[in-house]
């Protein structure tokens, strides 16, 4: 049975930008002015549509958001600014909204205008085509590089919340944008609603690393619509929590799509730091470990090598001894102390756990409190076959 | 005609801890104490004779260098330091001087303990083998990864230097240690030796980026035995360019070699950043798209992908102003105060551009007086054929 929350209707259609009819236009559309929240790249060099949709923003209420593939409309200078307002007024004028009420986004290729006229024949066709249930229309319609839409969603007592992703592909990384829409039919005061959207990023979408790159697009937008007619919640209510449980279940749950679909990825691991002297300390070691190529190659070879776990702890610009390192592999004990394990068992039991789809890698720096936790993903391919089938 | 410099010996002999009688082990002597300089790791988990060499070289002076491949003595706690210690000391009983005269080197695998009994028994072959014209023998014998042996010289009027160095590959990145050691038969008075290295290696070894990571093991040493009787250079004489020179088309050529021999390299790219703030923040910028994955696999694939490089730009921690950036391939504009050039034209001229094996892409980010270049490689093999493929 497909998901559907109330008060919002979705659509996927094709415009006439991918080829061979591929849906490459999506709409979401809540009937009522629905509170909004957004995340945008830090990229200095942010696509139009990033632009236009922040601006919007500014009010905190949307009533839809509209969505083209394979071409982002970045590097388009003050043109691509006019379009991404125009295909925001378009959809506007469509539904009885204001233009400032529609968030924008684009994905593709960068430094392409938008062929106009195929956005704007398509808006109302779009129209034409929301139903409660166009959500996988409408995650089919945002893909890029990804070879399967992404959606999640989660219930609580009085209300539901859908999401839809894409990805963050390694091999075309032009369009490898990371766009995620998330929609509940509750009320949630607009304070409240964005605290809650940071807090979920942070160990789910935020925590997760690929190839490194930030791309002038990645766009994240939650709208809450009300639809259920309870009374707004705010941090203090007591149905706080049920929107932070489902905004991470919904969150944790398009993250790990986004990663298993990264392409050629074969395994996902978490790269857990723990005894940082704070937990910004351990993230970025984290980071340093789970971004570094070497560590990824390992992971795909299947190798519990945890010398290139240590060459990327000892470049994250943090400090700690070496005498006081160690690091896990799906929990067998590898290095202890800054120096191997003298268990010949333990290599062994290592490559075993090392052969399963998702492995924890721990790595603990020292005797502080701090801690953090990342995933990612492995390096496969025919450059990396060679790195990894180099083994200890 | 093989290379010399007065009052050194080099040999390069097989230890036994390569196959096939392949060379392991190097040795150089000088037959004076010779003002000794030297750079090292930043990475805090160095190597251990990266610990012993920076004490050793607490004196300024060096006798001698030995470096052993295939075994990198990286992750063996207080045993490695021992092990480190035994070979400086091995090398001082033989050639007659102080254990702390001996600058010790180890590359290639992390967490093994080194077979001492092969390396003592290696060390005097070696120096039974040396010789005034064994410098490409121990070029080869520090070779990990690396397909050819890496060795540049340069002379002046009145002395030479030679250079042998080892990269920096990707494949096999646990060896992936960067080794350069630097003979010269001048006088150099210590101080200036140590900033005149320093100012040399920034804008070659310092500005070279393979794969971003920092190894355990990195070393460059550089040595001034003074065999040919001058005066020791000091910053002020007439001679110190004449220093600054040969250290600067030494370590440049070396740098190419060990660009050119990263494993599956078949470009070169100068990415040259200029318009910044400041030098610190050009080189930032330049250190950023020349580490993207994405901007060395549209090296690979001949694609003047000027997105990938404001994507990357726009990463970079350094403020701009989008409307004035620039960016150029092999010369041919591409993007000009933020927007791409509207000339069918150029698109093929930077092209065929692209098809040179080493290319400049020079970005233009603003106003001020700041610059700088780094050379970087392209990243081939089939992961990236995929990505070098799709094309904009």
């Amino acid at each position: 049975m497909a998901v559907r929350v109330e008060g919002f209707r979705a659509a996927g259609v094709h415009c006439g930008l991918k080829k061979e009819g591929a849906r490459d236009l999506a709409l979401i559309v809540s009937d009522r002015p629905a509170a909004a929240a957004g995340m945008f790249t830090r990229n200095r060099f942010p696509g139009a549509p990033v632009i236009v949709s922040k601006r919007h923003l500014r009010g905190r209420v949307a009533r839809a958001v509209v969505v083209n593939s394979r071409i982002s409309n970045v590097g388009t200078g003050e043109g691509g600014i006019a379009d991404a307002r125009e295909m925001a007024r378009a959809v506007a004028g469509e539904i009885g909204a204001r233009a400032s009420e529609v968030q924008v986004a684009s994905t593709g290729v960068i430094g392409w205008r938008l062929p106009m006229d195929k956005i704007l024949d398509g808006i109302p066709t779009a129209v034409a085509r929301l139903s409660p249930t166009g959500w996988t229309r409408a995650a089919r319609a945002i893909m890029t590089t990804d070879t399967r839409p992404k959606l999640a969603h989660a219930s609580s007592r009085g209300g539901t919340l859908v999401g839809i992703a894409k990805g963050a592909g390694m091999i075309e990384p032009d369009m490898a944008t990371m766009l995620c829409y998330l929609a509940t039919d509750l009320a949630v005061e607009p304070a409240f609603l964005r605290a809650a959207l940071r807090e979920a990023v942070e160990p789910t979408l935020n925590a997760l690393t690929i190839d490194g790159e930030t791309s002038t697009s990645d766009t994240t937008v939650l709208l809450a619509n009300g639809a259920r007619g309870n009374r707004p919640i705010t941090a203090g209510s007591a149905r706080a929590g049920e929107l932070r449980r489902m905004l991470g279940d919904v969150l944790g749950a398009l993250t790990e799509k986004l990663a298993r679909d990264g392409e050629g990825v074969t395994k996902l691991a978490d790269v857990v730091v723990r005894g940082a002297r704070s937990d910004a300390a351990a993230r970025r070691v984290a980071l340093r470990i789970a971004g570094s190529a070497l560590v990824k190659t390992a992971l795909f070879g299947g190798d519990p090598n945890w010398g290139r776990v240590v060459q990327a702890l000892g470049d994250a610009g943090v400090p700690f001894r070496p005498a006081e390192v160690g690091v896990t592999f799906g929990g067998v004990e590898m290095l202890r102390h800054g120096q191997p394990v003298e268990d010949p068992g333990a290599l062994k039991r290592a490559e075993r756990a090392m052969r399963r789809s998702r492995i924890e890698i721990a790595v603990s720096i020292g005797r502080g409190a701090g801690s953090a936790r990342v995933l990612t993903t492995d390096l496969s391919y025919e450059y990396v076959r060679i790195n990894a089938e180099y083994t200890t």
